[in-house]
């Protein structure tokens, strides 16, 4: 049987994949009692350091809407806090507390255990082929978005 | 170079890559006057046909409430309408209406345009050996899934 691999069909693929793979993580996500939101930013947190809001929803892919209510909460949680940012008056830094940076490990862990059940039935090979080609594809919208700005 | 190809890289890689994706393909909608969330509803309504709105949202990833306020909007817009569903009376089917029909076709094809956009870097067989590797992780997630029913 000849698959249709026109790049629709590949879209279609890879939202498929995304929405059961979405489910995995925030079912174990709040198994952990962690929601999905939260576990993101405190991920994000964790590997990257404090940062403004702003760039925080961006690199989640947030609406800012959705941003301030998860790091609201997280901060009556005792799990970030927020401070001025003295090079933009307008931007508020995130930061992680302690308590947040034991969530974060946690939320990671699991994150990793999910991943491993997802991705874990391909090959390494295989995975390295799967990341070759997610990586072709993302070099090339980056470059475009570039031009764009030119 | 040797690349990281663990399950979390994998994750990483593709999650990366959905974020660009979703952009491209807002603002592509967005410039077409459509937002991404009615998009997926009509696209996915003009594909399946009419259906109730807890499948739509579980069809979509969508939260109760988000689908709610999506096909709310498009019902003010004359783009579906919704009725009692005969086999659940707390169900409502939701179904296209003419306009809705050419609502969902420009979707359709601003869809298609940025998927080539996105995947059309890649070779026919880089494309079938995408959709190869995740057609495999998805299906060993769906018998996971059915496994856990039991």
């Amino acid at each position: 049987m000849t698959k249709d691999a026109s790049p629709l069909a590949v879209g279609q693929a890879y939202m498929e994949l995304h929405h059961q793979a979405h489910r995995i993580v925030e079912r174990a996500m709040t198994a952990a009692g962690i929601s999905l939101g939260r576990a993101k930013v405190l991920i994000r947190l964790s590997l990257h350091g404090a940062m403004n809001q702003a760039t925080l929803a961006s690199h989640l892919g947030f609406a800012p809407r959705s941003v301030t209510e998860t790091v609201d909460a997280l901060e009556r949680e005792g799990l970030v806090t927020r401070s001025d940012d003295p090079h933009d008056r307008r931007a508020r830094i995130v930061e992680l507390t302690d308590s947040g940076r034991e969530a974060a490990e946690v939320a990671s862990a699991v994150r990793k255990k999910a991943m491993d059940e997802i991705y874990g039935v391909l090959s390494p090979a295989e995975r390295a082929q799967l990341v070759s080609l997610l990586d072709t594809v993302r070099t090339n919208l980056t470059q475009g978005e570039i031009d764009c700005g030119n």
